[in-house]
């Protein structure tokens, strides 16, 4: 039963997908006699933590209850009061958790205020499936920079566009719209000024009830069309040009489009990813989708800020002279010198299939 | 019980996989008050069908029993005497049949027999099971061409090698293993000359037990150096070029030294590959997995040739600008005109995972 409960507050956590960042989805429960009588869900950015929203919804005098939740529940002033305090003065009696806190300054604390407050308390309940709630926080909150996922579709010979360029459409629609429900979950997307110069793209998230991305361009140059989709809906979508242009001049011809212009020192005459993750993470952004070409993808892989790949896989072949690969540049020697990916996942979509890993040596598993 | 009978017979017939050639795998269960009497499969070319097999092997009498057989019975003089001719003589009183005969003038034939001669008759009981067994004969009888399985390794990235060159190795030893099995299960393997240029591979079955196929080499200026390993070992395992070179002199260093050579008329400067599968048709080369690069596979596909797919994809990132890449050539402008594949089937080997598909209009499914 224990186990059932804390599914359901996975459950819970996971409808503030999109929405909490850069928050951990966190989900309680809250129980009494065999019964549920309250249930809450951390569901917006700067509203009520899950504890608070489970007792505001509580049916019937929590004292003497049990409460599930996903994740070690804070015990300082944040935007929130701490919710050890809510749990000690409902009179709560055990307390189940699932994910411990990942900043190991505050790690037990909360747990261990409850137990001074006689509250009897169980960790790691379901600990697997709590942590794969949040990949995207716990890398954030150790590294302050963006959890990046690398997202590529492409035919079953290795092929991200027909020679021709032509890339409508590699996979199916169901396969499509699985992108979008990503696109939801991670809040920024990220390009190279390439597909900007090529596509057009507006990168925002076409999943009913969605929410569109922090739009990122890396753009060293500064070529990004100033009538280019992404800067002409700049005003009612963040947008964000990472470059190495300091011409305040030529930035400010971006600025008055409510682009937000990062520079960046060049490395190698690019953006210098590290530097940009950097300040992306100042500004909050917590985890970037990476739709980029074979070059922005081979240049943020060996920058080290790539986490995970999803590559989507469509039961078709191509040919082509390889003009259009998920990974370019120089690459790897040999094959065990290339990135190592570990954790795979598999998921049938329609015809296509994904494939998913966790780039090796980075910590956390992802999963929408 | 019926399925479990004819699964057993599946289970029988799968033993004389890669011995049977160009012969169908068949397998056969004799049942007699629910007990089995008598089991038996085709294990070798030129030897006993499956069902006098089963008969040789009976432990008591026949007459009155049930014959689980996955293939309609024969009942034409080939290489051995009709087994329908012998089942009416054991006195069976029912058969359960698999797969129908795929040879319309033959198909029913068989049945038809057994019918006049009192005997209760079943078919297509289990049938895709059944059917399963047989993909290489059901192609090779109706086309009198070999059924092609286009195999290739490569990166989750695309790549084959990395760009040096280096591709040892793409997959782990549990996906290279695997690799042998369908070595051990076709009766022939084919490359490019540029294979045999870059990596001089013997091509051999190194499974336990296994048995080498025949190596045929896309030469079409006869460049495979003479010392080259499949050359060298001609004498031991069969040895064919297939080339458009007719100059006589040239091919008779190699057929001195047991490597036949098959001339075709030249297409776009290389081997017309239509005209060598049927070559290596009347030779009762009946399958062939095509380990081919990039070149090859690419006019494989073009010329129609290719009928079912294995992808082994490893969780490595290569990079690289594309050099090495599973197909090649100018391919497809636009990705519904590429090579569409169907009926897929997905097997995790160790860290590593096999795609496989038939090339859509290939009418049979493939499996080891």
């Amino acid at each position: 039963m224990q186990e059932e409960y804390m599914r359901r507050a996975v459950q819970l956590a996971q409808k503030g997908i999109g929405r909490v960042n850069p928050n951990p989805l966190v989900g309680a429960v809250v129980v009494k006699e065999g019964r549920i009588i309250g249930e809450g869900y951390h569901a917006c950015y700067g509203e009520l933590h899950a504890e608070r929203k489970a007792f505001a919804s509580l049916t019937e005098d929590a004292a003497g209850a049990d409460l599930y939740v996903t994740l070690e529940p804070c015990c300082h002033y944040g935007k929130q009061p701490p919710c050890t305090q809510a749990i000690i003065q409902q009179g709560i009696r055990n307390v189940y958790v699932g994910s411990d806190d990942p900043n190991p300054l505050v790690a037990g604390k909360g747990i261990r205020q409850l137990r001074e407050a006689g509250i009897h308390v169980e960790t790691q309940v379901l600990k697997e499936e709590c942590d794969r709630l949040n990949p995207v926080f716990f890398h954030y909150i150790a590294t302050g920079t963006p959890y990046v996922v690398m997202k590529y579709a492409m035919s079953l010979d290795g092929k991200t566009a027909c020679e021709t360029g032509n890339s409508r459409w590699v996979t199916g629609e169901i396969a499509r719209n699985h992108v979008q429900k990503v696109r939801n979950a991670l809040t920024g997307i990220m390009v190279g000024v390439q597909t900007v110069l090529q596509d057009d793209p507006r990168l925002t998230c076409r999943m009913e009830g969605g929410r569109n991305p922090v739009r990122i361009v890396c753009d060293s140059q500064l070529r990004t069309p100033l009538e280019a989709q992404l800067v002409q809906t700049a005003k009612e979508i963040p947008t964000v040009i990472g470059t190495t242009c300091k011409d305040p001049r030529r930035q400010e011809e971006y600025r008055k489009r409510h682009v937000e212009i990062l520079v960046t020192e060049p490395r190698n005459g690019r953006v210098d990813l590290r530097q940009l993750m950097k300040q992306l993470g100042q500004k909050k952004i917590d985890g970037i989708l990476l739709e980029g070409g074979g070059t922005l993808n081979q240049s943020a892989l060996e920058a080290g800020i790539v986490q995970h790949v999803m590559a989507y896989i469509a039961p078709k072949l191509f040919g082509g002279y390889g003009k259009y690969s998920p990974v370019t540049g120089q690459g790897a020697a040999s094959p065990e010198e290339g990135w190592l990916c570990e954790n795979g996942k598999l998921l049938q979509l329609g015809r296509d299939i994904l494939l998913e890993y966790d780039i090796q040596n980075s910590s956390q598993a992802f999963g929408i």
